[in-house]
């Protein structure tokens, strides 16, 4: 499916609010590519987003996911619209194990207020790219000062 | 439900696997308590762990309660058992918003193989409790040295 | 969690609304007990709602829970409100075996526009009952006249 | 993804199965077509299978929906392979209004033990067909004999 942006601006709009997210700076998150209902990011390996086998942490795989999720839909949303995740669920199908993992969120069916959206997660290493995640998630859109935050 | 644990080093046990997880001291979470079939875990409030708006990151929520139910299931699991997370589904129900948040996991239905958990994450400001997630997460046990790890 | 229901008329609103759901009456799902916040259903076995070895289908069991937990926060919206499923997660823990399942769904956390409830269903055999699924949900309510069904 | 069959008589084999489900049938639900890795089902209109408004039930779309990814993975289990059902999630993303629904289950990511799947549903209205729910599910291969049955 191909969306329209409804925010010209929107590429800048979803950096800036990335920018702004304290926990992605610290986990070391970079945002690869934005498109109008996708977004793609990389977490590359390090001691501080593993586990106690030396992979990537289950709970960080389900972060970078809930992230890449999230702004592929506020790439569509119209200015002045918030999101947030109302939930959301996914499958760790194989170990997180690589150099970097890269999770592309995509848009799956666009509603007024609730948004449906998937993530797929792969673990590289070198040139081999392995699925090691896949999460389907419910995001809202509400008003940007209507007092509960996005995200 | 309570649980007799089959491990007398269940504490020791869950204390040094969390101790390795490299992503947990990133964060900065700590390992409140264990029992058999309980873990509770906490994570103080910095930036490092924010979303855009100042509040606590709805993955780094997740993650938390992830960690809690896979050390609910590990408190119980014989020795030489790994525990590994097959899927979670988190409900993000208020905003993360508080000193702390604390997440409790606990095993809902043991089984052999397949292991039901909940955790349910609270925000905890002065002395007022809100519940800000609610996760449901299905945890596999293995031989330790099968080949996949836990996490 | 105890709540104050918003229509004096609940139990009657609750009962009228399932009594117009075909699926409800096709399959002979009982409405055992309604509260503000809780809603119990029953359904006894016959070939009717079996899978492919003789126990109760859990795709049925999976439609119980739901409309359990749907119609526990239909007890407690004001007069005018329609409830929708916004989506639902289960996991089936044992075998559905025995002479008829029941469902207790509860409202697990109210909220304005989107309420999480859970749901437990049991396997009832003579006096052994067993916990066979447990579900999380997301209802969403609205204005009944919205254009959009509940259901 | 395209897989091999390791049951040469994988279609039989799933026939067979299906036409054992007493749910399915009392439903009214059909096996349009299976494929390695895929199995789609089609459930025409009527009250039988209903909500509160005239549309097709919540819970039934999603008994058609765990039954077609539960189908996409016997296709291509060994034989002598029991399948069930660990846990599935659905999002209801439209209302399931038209002449009949058709869900198309797939393997995602197959596993020695744990296989997730996903099966899309659309309500067909004439020459319209329109996406009203998404699924993301686990399914558990077993032998066919260890005593907990499929489905």
């Amino acid at each position: 499916m191909s969306y329209q942006p409804r925010d010209p601006d929107f590429a800048a709009k979803v950096r800036d609010s990335f920018a702004r997210q304290g926990a992605m700076a610290h986990l070391g998150v970079e945002l690869v590519a934005v498109e109008p209902g996708m977004c793609e990011l990389a977490l590359p390996f390090r001691d501080e987003v593993s586990q106690q086998h030396g992979y990537f942490h289950g709970g960080i795989i389900g972060t970078v996911a809930d992230v890449a999720g999230g702004y592929a839909v506020f790439s569509v949303t119209p200015p002045d619209t918030a999101v947030l995740t109302v939930e959301y669920k996914i499958n760790l199908v194989a170990p997180g194990r690589g150099e970097r993992i890269v999770a592309r969120g995509t848009v799956l069916r666009p509603g007024r207020t609730l948004i449906v959206t998937r993530a797929d997660v792969h673990a590289v290493e070198g040139r081999t790219e392995t699925l090691c995640a896949t999460m389907q998630q419910t995001i809202m859109t509400l008003p940007a000062h209507a007092g509960r935050p996005a995200g």
